[in-house]
């Protein structure tokens, strides 16, 4: 894979820095000049649904939020704000961790379009989305 | 405001059963017929950008996905599992509880479209969005 | 209504020079300083389903595209190019004139964030939608 | 690439009765178990902005839509009506023909997901989105 323009160790730093992500245990496993893997281990917290024991879906736009940010360091170097970010559920999720590929689709002088891919732990498609961010140097 | 179709009380219940609901603090302070009221407190792990300190993006679509998957309990009387949602993130949150509105917008056989908005507690909007649920009765 | 940044009659005039706009044959009929209103004609070309005779998702799209972007013009009195736009589809259309309301949701320094709905001839609803618009002034 | 479930020509005709494909001239150039690629081709009637001379956002919102849409037909040999799309535009079109590729993301019982990206007659990718489809068999 070609270089990231931030290693993965850095990477991993800025991740973990951020509280929330710290919380969900978000672990960067991969780095590449245009994007990120990441793992998500399983919480009891992470549920949604009382009834069906299943993990939130507010929970899951956060694993997309978190790939596809942290893919911007990857592939440009720097993070910048959400203007909106869109998910799709394809999948109900009851257990085990999540693997989540993040990749920048269009990098532009003001703004940045990356997606996003979640996976479980059998590697079924649970859900995607992307995410547009503001990434003009200031 | 028009009766709801379950009562403030068993809004609350569902929502507090909820794991991830229950972490969060959401607390139903309103419900009518087409939809609910909800107040999400501050706490230090909802902070995203390590360096803005800013509140996480994946919270903020959480909370759309409360107010807007609640609304469906007050205007149908069911929930059902998110199809997709999108979120627009209008302004950074640093502190501060949130209070959120969700409301549906059209029900239909099988699919349930739903709309939150998000504010500050100085009643600035921060964030806005909507979402798609499969309601089909079973 | 406060009165718009630019007039009914100039908010028409920048419509009908789009020759998109000017096929769709988009009559502004109403604008204050958060929004317009718009009507827009049947036409046997605007049906997408061979076999349900209704009309194209993709024309829905563009008059929640026409009616957000032209709620720019309105309420800060510049368009500018839109980032992402999310259709919601609500009912489908099988003839009749639509009627459209576009209105400014948040207006930041570089992005305003827009929603439209859109009403088929008996007043129900069969589409709505959000754009967001890179708006800096240059 | 393996076999779609409707041939090439069969997605074509489809196609080519939907008024509005047959309006924007839509060509099916190829199909597969997973989705089609379409081109089509300029017209001065796609034409939004009437300064910058670009194509109609609502035009590319509809080039997605008929890509995903048809991506349906190939890959589960029937179409259905859609509940939401997104569209996200990467980079203004001034001439020339579109390429699109539909890809089934993810069929459910009921739901049917698929995105398809846009490129100008250079290759370059100037739209992308996702749309949800209502596809139980009735």
């Amino acid at each position: 894979m070609p270089e990231p323009k931030l290693s993965l160790a850095e990477i991993q730093s800025f991740c973990s820095r951020s509280p929330y992500n710290a919380w969900l245990g978000v672990r960067v496993t991969a780095a590449s000049d245009s994007g990120v893997e990441i793992e998500v281990p399983w919480r009891a917290e992470l549920v949604g649904s009382p009834d069906l024991l299943t993990m939130h879906g507010g929970v899951l736009a956060a694993v997309i939020d978190v790939a596809a940010g942290l893919s911007l360091l990857a592939a440009i170097g720097r993070a910048g704000p959400a203007i909106d970010m869109r998910t799709d559920f394809h999948r109900a999720v009851r257990s085990g961790a999540l693997r989540a590929t993040g990749r920048v689709l269009r990098t532009g002088r003001t703004i940045t379009s990356a997606e996003a891919t979640v996976l479980d732990d059998a590697g079924r498609l649970v859900a995607s989305g992307r995410a547009v961010y503001f990434t003009a140097e200031t």
